[in-house]
């Protein structure tokens, strides 16, 4: 399928919308998902226009997982969570809702319930302040 | 914590376990789940011994998504799926069952209910039969 430029990532990615962003670099950017299904829910993105991950370069697939794997570490310290989920869907068979790549990082608990989805937005002011503690997590490491 | 060289992957990396395999090279080995979620379920690990992807190299971990993205699309081919589910635990508290860090490539199709995990095993013939498509798939990409 084409790739559809108005999707909200690609217009996030033109800094045409706010994030809560975390990290950036030449291929990829991350930020805080606003509507987390646990706290320090986020999402890794390739820069590269891609909708399914089977569409993606070997550059772009590559640094995507670096910076994940950067994140999955500082959220992990951040939030103390014991368990961390990664997941990435393709198509909306598989629950994709916005059209560009992006894997999650979801901080589990043991027992802990996730919330859905899409549901309920996160105050901004929660997700400021998140955000400055895993930027500077991540300058630690860097 | 410590690498157990004795889980259940790290035996069929070393061959001492079967397994229905779909595609190894230096760095990685994929494999039909035996209790599969869907039909065409593959697992995606790396070589290295590592329990989380937080601990793997960078490497291991370029190579385990190169083989991941292969995976992906001869499975999506051979099954006809509309969409992929890509997931990673860590941690029990994240769903983790074997300690050695490995992808799911799980095929959805619309209002299809997955199979919960661990629970049913696949019939041995009809893996055999699906890991044959794909391995064929794979030939055809090479």
């Amino acid at each position: 399928m084409a790739y559809d430029n108005n999707n909200v990532f690609a217009r996030i990615l033109r800094g045409e919308l706010p994030c809560q962003r975390l990290y950036e670099d030449e291929h990829t950017l991350a930020f805080l998902d606003i509507m987390p299904q646990s706290e320090g829910h986020t999402l890794v993105l390739p820069k590269e226009p891609a909708e399914f991950i089977t569409e993606m370069s070997d550059a772009s697939l590559e640094a995507t997982m670096l910076t994940t794997r950067k994140l999955a570490r500082a959220v992990q310290t951040v939030t103390g969570a014991p368990g961390l989920l990664l997941s990435q869907f393709n198509g909306a068979a598989a629950g994709q809702t916005v059209p560009h790549v992006h894997f999650h990082i979801i901080p589990r608990f043991p027992d802990q319930r996730l919330k859905s989805h899409g549901r309920e937005k996160a105050e901004p002011a929660e997700l400021a302040a998140l955000a400055e503690r895993i930027i500077a997590e991540l300058a630690k490491s860097a």
